[in-house]
């Protein structure tokens, strides 16, 4: 798996059901959310601008996409979980097919920007390690079939020893639309 | 990661958290539950018996082990749901150290004797598929850390091509208790 072929499979729109686990309390929280993933031009201004922000060569860009989604949670009728971002995979430096960074416009955990580092596991799955100010997130993203991704979410402590939430979400291609 | 290693880590006490999606209604279902993981000696006559009864050596086992749960759903009060099964994992034939095969006295999905085919990633995670009349369950079981561990299985259709439900199961290994 490479990240063309990854970004590639995951455009589209998605339907996505998420279970949150708050670890400490094992409490759950449940979100239905629509998740819309489209490619971006490698030379969209935008692209060179988060490149250039972080900086990276924007010619190191590789199938830069954009995200947004927006959700309702279970727990508060009136909470509406909105938000977009931009995506921009960066080639490894030492030309590696199956790893590199990924530049992020904002976040959906956090409202900043972000460098998070990828890899390939031999089996496809797409691990995204972002590391914050005090606390890192783990991501885990694979197909079940071409309409179906999992992706699971770890929000580890700083040092490493602690995760404090866990979630996993079902995302099923919604049907393309007119 | 061989089979020794990962049910010596499994041992012990959990408390399970889990959250199965229907994937078709986009419905969730959660369930809390405490889970006993517990050696059982390779001599012991149960083991013997459920490898004659599969069609296997009981010379092939490795690593038995008992596994008991206790649990309540949010969807009904009164139900609880609660089991065990002894689990029985067999050698590769060709020695490989990192597949085999697993017998289950009975199942958790399906109350009957299951015989799965277990391997590990790379990475150390546990993916085992157990095929069934009309469909196959796969599961993926990682450590977060040694006291935390995850578990993602898939009901998938006999054709493998439709993921009928999923689900994700956060496990902390609870306190020793005296």
């Amino acid at each position: 798996m490479n990240i063309e072929t990854f970004v590639d499979r995951s455009l589209g729109r998605w339907r996505s059901q998420r279970s949150s686990h708050n670890l400490a309390f094992q409490h759950s929280e449940e979100v239905l959310s629509t998740v819309d993933i489209v490619s971006v031009a490698a030379s969209d201004p935008s692209v060179a601008e988060l490149c250039k922000a972080q900086g990276f060569e924007p010619a190191a860009a590789v199938s830069p996409f954009h995200m947004a989604w927006q959700g309702e949670s279970d727990w508060d009728d009136d909470e509406k979980t909105e938000g977009s971002c931009l995506l921009v995979p960066i080639a490894d430096p030492d030309g590696a097919p199956n790893q590199g960074k990924l530049l992020r416009s904002k976040g959906y955990a956090e409202e900043m920007p972000a460098v998070g580092e990828y890899r390939f596991t031999e089996e496809g799955v797409f691990v995204l390690i972002t590391p914050y100010d005090r606390a890192s997130a783990e991501e885990r993203i694979w197909f079940g079939t071409p309409n179906l991704r999992f992706r699971v979410s770890m929000i580890r402590t700083s040092d490493g020893k602690g995760v404090v939430t866990a979630s996993f979400s079902s995302e099923i291609r919604a049907k393309a639309e007119s």
